[in-house]
């Protein structure tokens, strides 16, 4: 099979990885703006090639876009232009923007909208490793919108990554990620900052660590470039959850104000019910 | 050395283990007022024995209280009242009201503040494991007014534990603290709860986990019977840093709602410290 991938980071350069080693994919050609991930792909042995975007569409099977969703804005209508017969599928942790910007297009059924929830708090070439996406899922959007044999291929290459699909329609994704992931990001930048601020000596930060903030703090060395378009594409579903978010913080500083211990045992035994359902 | 744990869950269990794999201990006797603990950590060999409380100090070198804060401020005069020559010494996330109970004790040279920055979200003694402490850090509070002999003495216990020590004044202690860790607990039990109010379907909370969500929400599976009293002991030191969370937390949401992506990236860029920092 023969597989371009645009945009050779993490996400893409993983999927890279993965692909040719499971004998799904014969050749990687990527594709990358920025000419030094590029050169590091090829020196990581991520890509076996790189060529310009519109040169790699041509001549083959499936364009993975996984750049960051503001270029994927800009590069999905351009490669669904210049299309053929080509499968094009994307990453973004958005959903419903991209097919919403693509959703007159008379090569629409070429498009497969795809969400791998797969990730580190690291980004480019090097951040890209094994088996990162094994076990974890693979959504699909507005599946009904593709071509049936395109979306096939697709599945069959997650199935590869070895991911467990589910679909769903691209605004409720949306709203689903704002509430367990893009929240989670919002809480751990903010903790982030706290912590810098209040504590300005680095090397208790760094003593502290281990009672519990390194692990929540860890997806605040996420990147500004992933992470600001998406928080401004998904807006509105994010916001509504910011204010839940509050709303809890404001009950415990009320609890704690008020040393009201039974009224924060029961905050933390309802808290305590998501380890039931990770477990 | 002949040691006596009070409370054998997962801090006291874990240093219990380590202690007799090591050869510091020669025979661990364990204290735990809830009896299926007791047996369990029997059972598990964390305890080759278990004795009532005023039975297991006599005889004995060093005493670790190791049970939640609650139970600590009643136990900790106690241990000084029928202590001899023994060391007596804590293991609690706050300094400040244990070390403030028995200032004016007439053993208080018999008692060592410490605080061991090592911890997982379980607890109880099944939740022992080996190698807990390894290259974490132990804060020793107020050593001023502890006997030099029985500080050293507890200090190479943590040596033995390969923990590093620092040393800070119980007061100072509280504040870092709450900068560092017990904001990490809040905003972790907070988001916990947030996710389970918005997000109704429990399957796509599994599924959309991988997110950056499991990780985050890791310490939301913490114990009441632990912290309730630790946030209460804390409270104004953990109340100014919780505002200084939701200030943080209303700005991000500013900067989403007016989509003013320069403002987002450099609360983003500011959050990135932390890698720094941490790494």
């Amino acid at each position: 099979m023969k597989i371009r991938i645009i945009g050779l980071g993490l996400i893409g350069g993983s999927m890279a990885i993965d692909l040719k080693k499971r004998g799904f994919a014969t050749k990687i050609i990527g594709v990358d703006n920025n000419s030094q991930n590029a050169q590091r792909a090829l020196d990581l042995g991520i890509a076996d090639e790189i060529m310009d975007m519109d040169k790699a569409v041509e001549n083959t099977d499936i364009v993975v876009l996984a750049t960051p969703l503001k270029a994927a804005l800009k590069i999905l209508p351009h490669l669904l232009d210049i299309s053929t017969n080509q499968v094009i599928t994307d990453v973004c942790s958005t959903k419903k923007s991209l097919c919403e910007t693509v959703e007159n297009h008379p090569n629409r059924k070429n498009y497969i909208a795809a969400h791998p929830m797969a990730g580190t708090e690291n980004s480019g070439p090097d951040a890209a490793q094994e088996n990162l996406f094994d076990n974890r899922v693979i959504i699909f959007c507005d599946t009904e919108k593709s071509d049936n044999h395109k979306f096939a291929l697709v599945e069959k290459m997650y199935n590869v990554l070895r991911m467990k699909s589910i679909y769903m329609n691209s605004q409720n994704h949306d709203e689903h990620v704002a509430y367990v992931s893009h929240i989670s990001h919002i809480s751990s930048f903010a903790l982030a900052i706290t912590v810098l601020q209040k504590e300005k000596n680095e090397k208790n930060i760094l003593a502290l660590a281990s009672g519990g903030f390194e692990s929540t703090v860890r997806l605040a060395k996420s990147s500004s470039s992933m992470w600001t378009p998406i928080f401004c594409d998904n807006q509105s579903n994010l916001l509504e959850v910011i204010d839940t978010y509050m709303n809890v913080l404001s009950n415990f500083k009320a609890a704690i104000v008020a040393k009201e211990e039974m009224k924060i045992d029961d905050m933390i035994i309802q808290a305590n019910k998501i380890r039931k359902i990770l477990n």
